[in-house]
């Protein structure tokens, strides 16, 4: 939707938003994917509940301390439509990492987020993480995909 | 973000579109689902794969025929964030029904949209539909909880 060939613009924007909570994932720096976030996020997370809600730094400093050193957390075929102050988006990201029990993950998942422009500055106002689920037997999710 | 008390603007021909859309999937009406979509719709379903693109009516009908008779399809808590001519919205769908084979499927999931208004016509260019996944050893998708 939007053309920023030039580097300007509200998809250029919005990459540098994504790349910095990225890297603040990576650094597992929770003030720093906080800041990223409006004060009314909305979350569908791939952990239960449904639905989180807010800023409360709590639960993303607990989950933080199930990993042993810094998180991987790659997008990739991030597909933007954005307008002046109003944005969503689609792709895959890719999380990895070693659990303090040692065990290793690498998981492909689909990230869908809305943003707003609020005072001038991009805000991610909705996430939704997710992965299928097999729809036999097992409902096991469907962690064993790559894009 | 938008106010429509007065039945008029962009959150309500959307809710004209969600509501259109949902007696569609319950009448297992193809056509007059994908009416709703964009040329270029995304979807990220519950099912695998991780993505499915296009309009092609085939998958949508393959689905329809594992169902016996009309399905449920119920929204919940659709919260929309519109601008002239983009959205994204995020709620929650009940979906149930009877399979062919007899089983009997009552299912709560989060949906994420992003609409564009496309020659003066609200369609759907994005769904994300999923449940989370239990984070122990079961990896099972969380299709017991309810909003």
């Amino acid at each position: 939707m939007s053309t920023d060939s030039s580097g300007a613009g509200p998809e250029s924007e919005i990459r540098f938003l994504l790349d910095d909570r990225a890297a603040a994932l990576r650094a597992k720096d929770a003030d720093g994917v906080l800041a990223r976030h409006a004060a009314d996020f909305v979350q569908f997370s791939l952990a239960p509940p449904l639905r989180w809600t807010g800023t409360d730094r709590s639960g993303l400093d607990s989950w933080f301390s199930t990993w042993k050193g810094p998180l991987g957390y790659e997008r990739r075929e991030t597909n933007i439509v954005s307008r002046e102050d109003l944005a969503f988006c689609h792709g895959f990201v890719r999380l990895s990492g070693t659990k303090t029990d040692g065990t290793h993950n690498d998981l492909w998942f689909r990230q869908t987020l809305g943003l707003r422009r609020i005072g001038g500055v991009w805000k991610i106002a909705h996430e939704h993480d997710s992965v299928p689920f097999y729809m036999d037997g097992s409902l096991r999710a469907a962690v064993d995909l790559k894009p």
